[in-house]
């Protein structure tokens, strides 16, 4: 199967490997898995500081290597929310309970354009030891770390 | 993976078996999928006859046999839109665009039971011969047949 999935992946958390291990899980051995990585543009939107795209792409390959997943893969920049996934064919999208909204936006805008719609699968967000969904701005508040430990700042 | 998956599935049509594929092959050969089969008194409510709950079961599993599916499945009665799914613990429940609303509001009852949500795969529906959607009502009314070829009525 081919898959697609996206994000900013700083710092590259237990949210974030759950995405990217279904993702390869979903488009099996001989299948591929397309990553869209925002640009240094695209992410300045965020409300944390985020680094740099190749900083952010060495983090993801080597979770990737290390994984020892199977699947063909390439990570491509995105710019805006949709990326390649409007206008590429592929077959299913995997998101997270927040990027829900998005996949179905993409699916609207691939109808409007007479392309097929893709399959979504969305994960659960992986939640920290306080039963609050992992996230980057919490990471870089430093409430918790990157597997949702408690911080608890003296 | 243990999934769940729901339907009324009369008649068998090729979007029902691409719901049960899938859930399949999402739940991998040492998983196990349940399919909530809607009971003949909560089958009711739809627009047209439904066959019983005896021969639909047969239908299904027919299908499943034929399939070779690995992975170990059940199928139990389904007497509303949730069945066992909002109290189980299981890790991602399988749907069509039509059923993604009842998904969310499944991880919505459970997360107000103290339950882990789970992760949900939505399919695109499989389109008939006229691009539209193969539905059981479609194949009631004779516009089309279980694999969205369009009957032309003299």
């Amino acid at each position: 199967m081919k898959v697609m999935v996206g994000g900013t992946f700083d710092p590259l958390h237990d949210g974030h490997k759950r995405l990217i291990t279904r993702s390869f899980e979903l488009a099996g051995k001989k299948g591929s898995v397309t990553i869209g990585l925002t640009t240094d543009q695209f992410a300045r939107r965020k409300c944390h500081p985020v680094k740099e795209y190749s900083a952010r792409k060495a983090s993801l390959e080597n979770y990737i290597r290390e994984s020892g997943f199977s699947a063909h893969y390439r990570v491509e920049p995105l710019n805006d929310r949709y990326g390649s996934a409007v206008s590429e064919n592929f077959d299913a999208l995997v998101v997270s309970e927040e990027t829900l909204p998005i996949a179905r936006e993409i699916n609207i805008l691939r109808h409007e354009k007479g392309k097929r719609k893709v399959d979504i699968h969305q994960i659960t967000c992986v939640l920290a030891d306080d039963d609050r969904w992992i996230s980057s701005t919490r990471i870089y508040r430093g409430e918790i770390d990157e597997h949702g430990r408690l911080l608890h700042r003296d």
